[in-house]
């Protein structure tokens, strides 16, 4: 089984809708909710062996797509193309504010940033 | 059989690896080069028929995956909002040039709507 790790949490994130809905559950009080085998086992009313097979049943499932699909791959790249974009934003904010006063500039800023945030979902 | 559209177009950006690679094949001569059903018969030897049955299930298939997964349709969406990002650097530019002069600001505008063209694929 994988480690718990970002990557299978991201790849849940994309492409869980393709998972049984059995596995998806069972994969997200795993993933997300950070649940042992043990107490997924109880709450889902399957053996811990079960479990464990569900969730690597479904990590091949995920990681299949992002080999075909590459989309999580993708999509942390542009983070931190996102990242960049916001601190260039920052900065045309500090250097406008220091030297030239100008609130257009500031208000434009500040909507760069906004958008920015809106596009790390 | 859809209409050849943008949307096809764009789930086949998105999905196409997930297809066999006779359907991709088959649906990127339809819908990236254009061809006809009984141009793309001759070049793949199948039946005008079987060319249209072939593009059907691949339709079905792509159109299943974004249904479940919705990324193309978040993905125009977040288009929409990079077109948001692109102006709004380029009004700072032009406010910039004519109100402050500042070569900084100029710059950081400038790798803002680099950094956004970037993330249009």
């Amino acid at each position: 089984m994988a480690e718990k790790n970002l990557s299978i949490t991201l790849l849940l994130d994309f492409y869980g809708e393709i998972l049984t809905r059995k596995q998806r559950e069972v994969m997200e009080l795993y993933y997300n909710d950070d649940l042992s085998l043990a107490e997924i086992a109880a709450q889902a009313d399957i053996t811990r062996q079960g479990v464990r097979d569900c969730i690597k049943r479904g990590e091949a499932t995920l990681s299949e797509m992002e080999e075909k699909l590459r989309l999580a791959a993708g999509f942390q790249q542009k983070r931190k193309t996102l990242d960049g974009i916001r601190a260039a934003a920052d900065e045309i904010d500090r250097i406008n504010s220091r030297f030239c006063s100008s609130e257009k500039i500031s208000k434009l800023a500040e909507k760069i940033k906004i958008d920015a945030d809106s596009l790390y979902d």
